[in-house]
């Protein structure tokens, strides 16, 4: 009795390392990564796992001063995602609550509304214009890749919101933090920014900055 | 009095063609694609409607066998997303209602559960497991790039799910259509793919293809 | 005497992990793959050896139920094509074998004729137009990444071909052993390929699958 | 007599459009761009000048609030660079000038400094750290793509310096501009950003914002 | 009766222009390309034929010095590659023929050879290794990205192989053409190559080149 | 007294390995490269001093026959420009001093004179066309990659220059030490390029090649 020949590809092409065989490179998390990803993880050890998440079911804490809460599926909390080009994350903001002014250096971002209205812009490079429109249920806007973009919740009632990116790794940089919650020196700040120096005073002791 | 002297850019970058002094590439429709997407329109045209699309806020018709509504937010629906590698799409399922077998040569998939239990799986190049798993509101899951994948109402309400993409255009071949539902010979496709010639036949009547 | 300056190139940028400063990756198997392929062996291990590939000169075995036989040389069989978006294979076909219904998930396919009479086609996933062509010695054709083909031996003689990917390892997903060879549960496919569950009992008995 | 065989590349070659058949693609900025670049000139009327760029021998104009010139030399002031993924800029700056905070969102900046003592750094998105470091002649420092960067003259002469880009189009947002230098409405700025009222209206008051 | 949901796909996507909602770009020569490609042809006139090139099964005339025909399948004679990141060409040595030393600066190398003994090397970057082997019927080598390579017929029969590339244009600049047939001054090509002036003539005399 | 939400960020991307948290990935010599480039540093270990280099504030050794010094700014000597996709070096050379013709495979270069009169050129591969310029302070020229390309002082005072590039990797290959620096066979090298063997023998004992 034979065989099915098509027997012959996974034998065949176990004969080595199987991690690229597959067509997915699950993240193994214990090794360093590379400019383009995590290790992957061996075959065998693979399961459905890798590529469910069930962390964005629950909101992060909106018990800050934003009244804003964040939940991420990225490569380091999605291992299934890795080498992929996608990741998710959660945003809930109570009523009257925002994200404040950031940009994603490695992606663009997707964003839907999935409860409320959402207030979304992002502003352009070429000319500082402010490309800004009012989100309901199952509306999309996207921003472009390391563009500064924002969101207001600017309706009556909580919002939930999706957002997707072009990248496993979006990476995050929100323009107060990396101004004021750091020891990045006042002066400087107050030079490169044009801000007087009692502002960025104020919101480095409102962030956690020094210097 | 002075200009600040970051005048300087805007003027000097819109010295030639604007297309590429913008951070984006909003798609001119009208004109060919190419292998990275669609020519830019130009800055002067580009208004905050292309970065936007409510096209996702109604559900596509579910009024068919699998009853399965779609509506896909792709380059060719949301001009904004071209060239920037993220696109999605919505799915409603009747109860009982499946998204047959079918893959995205384009893209991995990102699917979003928003309301009602859906089954989802993949099935892997190597070893040809299936990689399944029931979801419920807010979990999520990966398809990779290429791979066959599936999704079904398993449960007792309608699904609503969000499939995030890799691509601005991650096109999809479902099988069923793309082996019955063309003019492909009877015989080769019971040849090359071990089915019953009146299988096919069946198929192909049911499905509307020929020969 | 003077050393020819350009010694100094090597010198110089062998002084760290000379990894990179080669302009080739050959994969070191024993090391796990990332999202771009193996890492690199040492300079001082990369032979002749690594570049050149004899495996493609004996056919794989045709005893089996589609008279078809496959070699590949890919980055697990070919470690110098790692890092290089290039790979081969063999095919041969008795007379009326086949290769069934499949796609790579990570390449185009370029095709090429050696000996025989080969019917080969691809179908597109935007209208499921079915692009089919017989080809003879020194034809070539080429099948978009991700899309499903097939190829058939329709002459008197055996065929022998030879498929270039752009990719070291494309991935091999064939329709027939994704949907029947494995434990994917009965109904399941039956409900998510149209096709009867008689038939998917028929082809997992067939093609040694369970449920 | 014979033709040396090697005339049969460009022949052949000739024998279609020949815009690819080069090594490479000399942006038409009479074009519309898309993702990947501008269309390419046709062979026939590209020059040396295409690949040569004389703008950065003359400084731009200092004689601004911060005391700073800049010239660049991307695509659409330097066709040759289209497609090849590498731009240069010039940079001028009085003692006690400066470049704002701004980043490239589609490219890494590397800074070389030919005159004078140059406070460079840039701001890690993950943990908001301030990489700074002050740079003398020839010393070079690279910021990663979309990171937040600046750059001060800190020493007693005029700083002369060129900034090489990893794309043929790295965008320029400048912070500032982006915040205060359009119409985004006071109080969004305000909330967004976490700055006084009074401080964002005196920075449009400064930098020409409205709203 | 209803049709079946999965039309809604095609009926949706070629909504705008269908260029992209296919999986493929066949090249529209009569345009100018870009740094991506040729853009796309409409669907409407797509046929199997832009996937079929019946241009290998002669060979390229052998009469010359070198004893060599080529037969290139780049995109300007295969638009079906376009975009598709791989291509082929046929080589056919007499006794005694070969390919003078080349590289391709735009993709790898893989040489197959189907008729004769062909010495095959490449020279790397980092050390000016020759990796240099003699292939018979089915062995395959690689040439890594934009190295220096040649072939030789060192057997006793004429030699047919072909050769596979990781781009659809691979580019092929070939060292004696690039320094001797051309107007590039004697004396600078002298300089620049330690040659002697008299062999540089001697050779621009039998290639064509002037100055 | 709450946190600021944006804390959140962070804590919640330091979870895992966090080697891709951050949106830099510092080469870590020790380990093997792939074909994306090196692994990772942990950010713990990453400080300014990986992103800074000084080692172009000193020339190469120009006491050798061509009378050029060279230092580079790779991801080799320069870790923090790893997976940036730019690299830089310094050129000095004496009067009379030259580069002789190389190409780098991985790479395009654009150069920027910094002190005296550079005679930079390349070859394109389509026609052999020479492209040639003298270029003076401050004048930039680009080379794209994998092309042949040479620079000569021209004249009466020394040049200084620096070469920028499209990736952290570029690598140089110098097609005279490539051919004679090596123990390429005589007669094939002589075959290959169409020199007379006596002056591939002379440049074999010039340049210290054997066979």
């Amino acid at each position: 009795m034979q065989l099915p020949y098509l027997f012959i590809f996974p034998l065949l092409l176990a004969a080595a390392s199987d991690a690229l065989v597959q067509d997915f490179c699950v993240a193994d998390l214990s090794l360093p990564a590379g400019p383009a990803g995590y290790p992957c993880k061996k075959s065998a050890s693979v399961t459905v796992e890798d590529f469910f998440y069930h962390g964005l079911t629950t909101p992060g804490s909106t018990k800050n001063k934003v009244g804003a809460g964040f939940a991420a599926a990225f490569d380091a909390q999605f291992p299934g995602v890795n080498g992929l080009g996608v990741s998710i994350s959660r945003l809930d903001l109570e009523v009257g609550g925002l994200v404040p002014i950031h940009s994603h250096p490695s992606a663009a971002e997707l964003v839907l509304v999935a409860e409320g209205t959402l207030t979304f812009g992002f502003i352009s490079s070429y000319d500082n214009k402010v490309y800004i429109k009012t989100l309901n249920k199952w509306d999309v806007m996207v921003a472009p890749q390391g563009l500064l973009h924002f969101a207001i919740n600017t309706g009556n009632t909580t919002v939930l919101a999706f957002a997707s990116f072009s990248s496993q790794n979006p990476g995050i940089q929100t323009t107060p933090l990396a101004l004021f919650k750091n020891d990045f020196p006042t002066d400087l700040v107050a030079k490169t920014t044009f801000l007087d120096v009692e502002q960025v005073k104020k919101l480095k002791a409102l962030l956690g900055g020094t210097n």
